[in-house]
């Protein structure tokens, strides 16, 4: 074993435990240098998707399209579905970015921020809204939407498209994608990858939407469009030379989480979820940093420490996890642990025990 | 050896001779986990950049970006350098799609598309072009760019920004970059690396330029911007979670090719070619498609067949040799053969040895 360390960083993280095998048996099998135009390239895009599909439980009517990255999906969303105005509801620096995106695009967007303690008071949309943006599991403060909430602005807003962001939730986090018309995550989180791939989940009342913002005028993109990613998709390609060895990699892991099953891989992340939150509360020198325990996620922990986070990262690292360090103005003071499904039962009450004496 | 093929295929193709080794270094460093604000990040960011520098001669004033693909390069050229008009130098399918994505950004773009033979018979830019841009390899014909026209151009229009493609010729065709302004290419290619990440060269002339649209109040995209590239790659950081794994094989990947060295590369490239083109015209099945010596690729070989290239592939592919069918129009019609630094002197002469009996 070369490896002394286990990464607890939420993303890029620690390599899901099947990662390497699976990259040998593609070098074996020379994926790296088939066409993408292929019957092989498109063997491996459609077991990725179905695999996916299975795997996130995809309603029919919905279809799965690959990006580089969740930073190029909120892009794509905000050229192809929004003529005019989306809503964001913004509880970190991620779910901020892509309302910035937004007005980078010029669209005239609205937001509404997390109050104290980072609940959302008031979860009224703009009438003249096109889609509303949600983030299930924000990454830079550890906060958790409320599913519930979800279900009512769906009931609310059922014309409207509602975008859920599950980049560090998906597929740890049971979530039913009826509730909204899009979705979309990156790799490099809960499915333990290297970084370089996004997936995105888009329904039919997004197509139709996406015909609209076309039909005005808007310039929706080029090799990206939605209409490029069907027309491709439609045959199992892509319209570029995509990441081809990242689609292989992406499915074998869905796959392995298909069969572990992945009910199991959510009741494990419950369960660690639940003795490391326990053992910070334990700790003298840290706090969580969510209040309410409906909205603390279940795999990004965000501790606050009471002096400072060096002392304790570096003392965390001397047992060989890296942990990652707070985002933004809480880079110093909070602690970061990421608790996807490349970390076991074992390991996590292994840190809980050793968090709880800190 | 599991790998009894050998792909002659235009990209993706066959993996540089030392990815694989380098994968297994990547993954006992645990590059893949690493975060992409973390110093050891910045490392593999700045030697990556310093090795294509050297490797590439990049001149002075002219910095490095990475993107996903050259897909992504043409449409951010697109956003960031081109206010009204670009023109176009079309010689293939892959020209005509540049220019094809400057049309869906709406811009007022011209083209000039190769006559009888693939020549440009004039070399005229309309006067209000920003933007012109030059395939220096098209990959679909087989078609190289005079590199006696670039200068040519360069010559003519001191003021106007000259965009080189060089997806499937850099490193291995040796060229002056200070002949233009802007200069890209994805790593399938010549580098012999899985696909997606995309490289874009840009000089300070086009950081002017990019302000300039900016300031005219149009839309320049988001993530990927120029000024956001620029100020996260000042830093030795990209705006969003890059393919980091595809950033440092692409470094280790330049370090061997500059040890080989460089200049024995592209040597031997033309020697390949070389022997090729003198086999393909020894066949009585094939001739060559580009006639104008000075114009045919030495990267992407590509033979023109008799009675459609059904037979000669399969012929081929018993000896393990994987090559590339024609493209577009062209697919039952030609051959495409890769001649990329991952096939050796010794392959190249089994091969050609092969060819000219056919």
């Amino acid at each position: 074993m070369m490896n002394y360390k286990t990464f607890f960083t939420p993303g890029p993280s620690q390599m899901y435990f099947t990662v390497e095998d699976h990259l040998k048996t593609a070098f074996k099998e020379n994926i790296p240098s088939i066409s993408h135009r292929s019957n092989a390239f498109s063997d491996i895009f459609k077991n990725t998707r179905e695999s996916l599909k299975n795997l996130l439980s995809v309603p029919d009517g919905y279809e799965i399209y690959f990006t580089s990255s969740a930073n190029e999906i909120w892009e794509r969303i905000i050229q192809n579905l929004v003529q005019n105005k989306s809503h964001h509801f913004v509880n970190g620096a991620f779910s901020e970015k892509f309302y910035n995106f937004a007005i980078s695009y010029q669209k005239a967007s609205s937001i509404t921020r997390a109050g104290e303690g980072l609940e959302f008071e008031n979860l009224s949309v703009p009438d003249n809204t096109e889609l509303i943006s949600i983030t299930l599991n924000e990454t830079s403060t550890g906060y958790a939407f409320d599913q519930n909430n979800i279900k009512q602005l769906r009931a609310d807003h059922p014309d409207k498209i509602i975008a859920l962001d599950g980049v560090s939730a998906f597929p740890a986090v049971p979530i039913n994608l009826e509730l909204v018309d899009t979705a979309y995550f990156s790799v490099q989180k809960c499915f333990g990858l290297p970084a370089g791939l996004g997936v995105w989940v888009v329904n039919k009342k997004c197509l139709n939407h996406y015909e609209k913002v076309k039909g005005s005028g808007l310039v929706t993109g080029s090799y990206h469009d939605l209409a490029q990613l069907k027309s491709a998709g439609d045959k199992n390609q892509t319209p570029e030379t995509p990441n081809i060895l990242s689609i292989y990699l992406l499915g074998k892991v869905a796959e392995d989480m298909i069969n572990r099953p992945v009910k199991m891989i959510q009741s494990e992340t419950a369960y660690k979820a639940a003795i490391l939150y326990q053992a910070i509360e334990n700790s003298k020198s840290l706090t969580p940093f969510v209040k309410q325990k409906v909205n603390r996620s279940k795999t990004v922990v965000v501790a606050e420490t009471k002096n400072g986070n060096t002392e304790i990262l570096d003392t965390l690292k001397t047992k060989g996890w890296i942990m990652g360090k707070g985002y933004g103005a809480y880079k110093e003071d909070h602690i970061r642990i990421a608790n996807f499904p490349a970390v076991s039962k074992e390991q996590m009450e292994q840190v809980a025990d050793f968090i709880s004496t800190l």
